[in-house]
């Protein structure tokens, strides 16, 4: 460790001449404040404190959405590749776009390509495919975030069976990009941690080349399992770790999520979901990618995302999310403490939307029982109460996102730099102007 | 006007001697972050800013709730009496308390009980009956919310139909401190203005004296309309503009509310409510309060509180809400400005507990309709878009609160006082410590 003998003044005169600038911006995907209230309660007590409420700044961020059609109107309600594009690049754009331009199809430049022109070492961790929203928009530009892997990129693919792709636009072929898998591998990033490996174990549908071959070929060190990630060491890592979406660590009992009210609602607690094992943790993922980063003299951003709170919010399945929240706020911990280490090193935690949960009264507040007609959980907590959840946007498979600001949390460093009251594309700025890009 | 002629240092000092400390605690009832972007997206545009938004601080606020049987039990929802009462006295309580203590009924002292005891000029304004649960929790005690005249007294009264009343074990003849609206014309409060005329229009329960002869004869001016508040000034006033809560300012089109999706949604804007003609403002009120209560050379504590942000949510009626957080907004644009001239004066703006109301997209997020089951309104908003906002708590007559963190804000003179993270009785404790009471 390095033993200041200096004043503090010239302390920090010494540090800035000695080390770079480090950013850690973790996103919790669809982490309101009904989200943070919900772990809170049940991981901590409802008087207790989650490592996120003892950040010392905090501040409300506002998520702009616009229409694909007319930029210049507002859509209130956003999904996370627009709110991650705004964050990545300072841009705002339409729902579904990644790092693209909505209407007119441009590449804003992002912080992630800027950080690499200056010599930083850049990466991502996700618990989602690392091809996914998120994480795509810090490292791709696409059309649309369907567009993940070759198999999307043949004309006619549907989203999800709801509608028509138009990834072919994009593909190498026709002078694009190409898939966001293809773009990863044949990237600069220099650590991709997370899942998605199906969007991976293809051939290009460019040049018939298999994408983990293309990645070697590239530098990365490709790592499957929790052992390649403990055991494997590179300066360039791709790490698949699942098919698509890393498996959450929390389960209802049994299984047991939010259902419609059909008399009395059986409460349950949360439990280990058995199809976790042997998975790495965000934290595991996160150390690894700090390790190789901090390797740089010349400093790194990192982007850090925990999915699932709004994977396992739109399931209606209450320890899904809260259990996603736990990885998070461990990591978040972690993270705090090579910050401490690292003194040099900007931690912001934020959210890119609002999501469907709610807490109710377990009893109406007018008597009686509850009368959604959501569907709700009632959640035993540790500290021997009861938790009603409820979850009533749609009637459809998946609950919708909100349109409510969210919460930026940020450690001692972003004193001063993160003012009470922001947009996402201030995000963009801030880490911009901390690391001087 | 004081003019400043010393150095910055000297002048702090001056003022610390010649001027006492005053507190300015707004509280907007259910007022959580999904009311503020609704607000937001409607009056000012979703990048626009409310004058909430400009305040320099900012912190997240934990609502704590308790069984009224087993008071070490959390309740994760409140209502407005015991969260008002963690304020209030800084002591947690369970859901109808107005400041007593849950099992116990003990009644703890109020910050305005405080404050008058060390010489403060103390006041409430409220846009609901001044005996509703918020301005009730500051300016009385009482077994529940529910006691707010001398016609509840009576043993058996129902509460909104709801439930029996247990108010006649407070009565005076039972040796109690009687109706909130007889603690009121009976207490020490300077400054009381808001609406709940119905209440005090009563000859007590008690001594058969009508409730306004006892306020004369306890000191207080009777205003009943705007002419009154307007002319009529004395050092108390009893200001009752309205039988029960005050009209809000704004209705849907034609009275237009949130209504289950039958078809497609009939979008609707905003306009004035014409059952609010005649009525002043809440900034008048407030305006009316601060000339009142900073005659006193020891200083003073002014709650004033935005009901109806809960009330029209309840009702499913956007413009109901959104109208009332514009008063709100107004009226913090106004005290930001007293402070200004008046500089020992902390002035902090809160919510006492989330609402149902959500911004949901006005077509799902997965194409097609929104399919939510419970009530949705499509509001057209002035920078021509349109936002849904879905009501879905209930199937019953009134939506029920939600359990999130709600937040605070607070002038330049807060900075330091309030962390970014606290719970409601933190708030009390802030004022005290300000006030040095």
């Amino acid at each position: 460790m390095f033993k200041p003998i200096f004043l503090a003044t010239s302390l920090v005169l010494l540090n800035a001449q000695a080390m770079a600038n480090n950013v850690i911006l973790i996103i919790g995907d669809g982490m309101d404040d009904q989200q943070i209230s919900i772990a809170r309660n049940y991981l901590q007590g409802a008087q207790g404190q989650l490592v996120l409420d003892k950040m010392p700044v905090r501040g409300s961020v506002k998520v702009i959405t616009v229409d694909e059609d007319n930029p210049s109107k507002k859509v209130y309600v956003a999904d996370s590749a627009n709110s991650a594009s705004s964050i990545a690049t300072g841009v705002n754009t339409s729902r579904g776009r990644i790092s693209s331009t909505a209407k007119t199809n441009q590449h804003p430049v992002t912080i992630m390509e800027l950080a690499k022109a200056k010599g930083l070492a850049t990466g991502v961790v996700s618990t989602a495919s690392v091809t996914d929203a998120t994480p795509a928009a810090f490292i791709s530009h696409s059309k649309h975030r369907g567009c993940e892997g070759p198999e999307q990129m043949e004309p006619g693919k549907l989203f999800y069976g709801m509608y028509k792709l138009d990834c072919d636009s994009d593909g190498r072929a026709n002078g694009g990009k190409g898939s966001i898998a293809e773009q990863i591998v044949m990237g600069s990033t220099d650590v991709v941690l997370g899942g998605g490996l199906k969007h991976f174990d293809q051939e290009s549908d460019y040049d018939s080349e298999h994408l983990l071959t293309k990645a070697r070929v590239n530098g990365f060190s490709v790592l499957q399992d929790a052992q390649d990630l403990e055991n494997i060491e590179g300066d360039r890592l791709l790490g698949l770790f699942s098919p698509s979406t890393m498996p959450v660590i929390w389960q209802g009992t049994k299984g047991a999520k939010a259902e419609k009210i059909n008399g009395d609602l059986k409460a349950f607690s949360c439990e280990p979901n058995l199809g976790f094992n042997g998975m790495p943790t965000l934290q595991t993922m996160t150390e690894k990618a700090l390790n190789t980063l901090a390797r740089n003299d010349d400093g790194f951003i990192l982007m850090v995302e925990s999915a699932s709170i709004d994977k396992q919010s739109h399931y209606r399945n209450p320890c899904g999310h809260i259990g996603e929240l736990k990885q998070l706020d461990e990591t978040v911990q972690f993270v705090l403490d090579f910050a401490k280490s690292h003194p040099d090193t900007l931690v912001l935690v934020t959210a890119d939307h609002g999501h469907a949960a709610q807490i109710v009264p377990a009893g109406s507040l007018f008597g009686g029982q509850s009368t959604s007609l959501g569907r709700v959980a009632l959640v035993d907590t540790p500290e021997g109460s009861q938790m009603a959840i409820n979850y009533a946007t749609s009637e459809g498979q998946a609950e919708e996102h909100t349109g409510v600001n969210v919460p930026i949390f940020g450690n001692d460093v972003a004193e001063g730099l993160v003012p009470s009251n922001l947009e996402q594309t201030d995000i963009f700025s801030i880490m911009k102007g901390y690391l001087d890009l």
